[in-house]
């Protein structure tokens, strides 16, 4: 199975993780291609700004990376939704976008970066978190996808 | 044929059910997964406040559920710009999301609700409309998905 | 393999001209199932009111069609977000929207209009760009996924 996460936001980076780690817990093999705002969410903890120019600088400075820092597509006011969100997830005992990541990585799930978007956001490996495969391109997303039983654009 | 139907939005799930029911006209069996904001239009009429806690209440009250009162993902306008849609769709004989709903139930289409989605939204299986099929997990969504020709994420 | 183009933004329409340009290139296959917003990138150059009636009219004026004027889904910021996209965009040689599709086209991309949404936002034939495949519904974009070896809805 192979899901493009292209997306930052945590309603949508919530079904990533729930999707591809439920697959390789049965067995399923799951690669992830992180693209675009996707790539967000896969910024070290501590990193803030990133890139070289100002703009990489300003585009990280409003759109916070980290897996802690996820606005919602809707209903995000300021912020309230995601606590929101997050107060009734702990209530239901349902894991953390940060719990599922690494309950996938421990799975075996695969997180192939981006290079074009990677250079586009001034991304570099090491701002990225750790156990990453190699970053690849659109070829390559298209390999892995023409294999796959099923692909999902999240 | 598998649709992850995750958007409440009504531009979004009307693709869902056109292709849904076109699949399913073309003999094509069709299974949606139903979950997160995918879940408020299959909401049924007349129930209007979800959930428990205030948390609950307060997400339905601001995301209204139900088919019949679906916002646009843009330019909604205060809902200036679904009744213009709603409007050009008659002009053009285009079936209604409740009509395409309808079609998709009458020839088969099978909707499966997301049980970790309704725990979070604190919806109740009754508070959804009638023919759906049992709650089920991110494992179910996996095994339909790997099963299929086809698998979209909308 | 398939992409549905449902989406008329920048960030999106991008990964379908990545990813169907890279496909062609790679000797796959690809058809992209054109609707929806994701209309409004295929309306040519100089069309600048499409439809009949004032609502389609005024459709067509607040969301302005044709490839040199996307928005970003998010960050657009009255233009500045899709500016600075494309100024990283010429710093990093990455092609441009318009560049994509003339190479898409050059590879055999087949573009197929939906004519349902052509319907909506009253799109004549003319209105798109040329090189596109014939306008069809939605039992065709069924036909295409189930025969495809991946299908993304973007």
């Amino acid at each position: 199975m192979v899901i493009v996460n292209w997306s930052g936001e945590l309603d949508r980076i919530w079904p990533t993780l729930i999707l591809s780690s439920a697959a390789a817990a049965s067995g399923v093999q799951c690669k992830v291609f992180v693209t675009f705002w996707g790539l967000l969410p896969f910024v070290k903890d501590g990193v803030r700004v990133t890139g070289d120019g100002w703009m990489q600088k300003m585009l990280s400075i409003m759109q916070r990376p980290g897996i802690d820092h996820l606005k919602l597509s809707k209903m995000n006011f300021l912020g309230m939704g995601p606590w929101m969100m997050g107060t009734l997830r702990k209530q239901y005992q349902i894991a953390s976008p940060r719990e599922l990541l690494e309950a996938c990585q421990a799975l075996g799930v695969e997180f192939i970066p981006c290079q074009m978007s990677m250079d586009m956001f001034g991304l570099k490996r090491e701002d990225l978190i750790d156990g990453m495969a190699d970053p690849a391109g659109a070829a390559t997303a298209i390999e892995i996808m023409t294999e796959a039983n099923a692909s999902l654009f999240i």
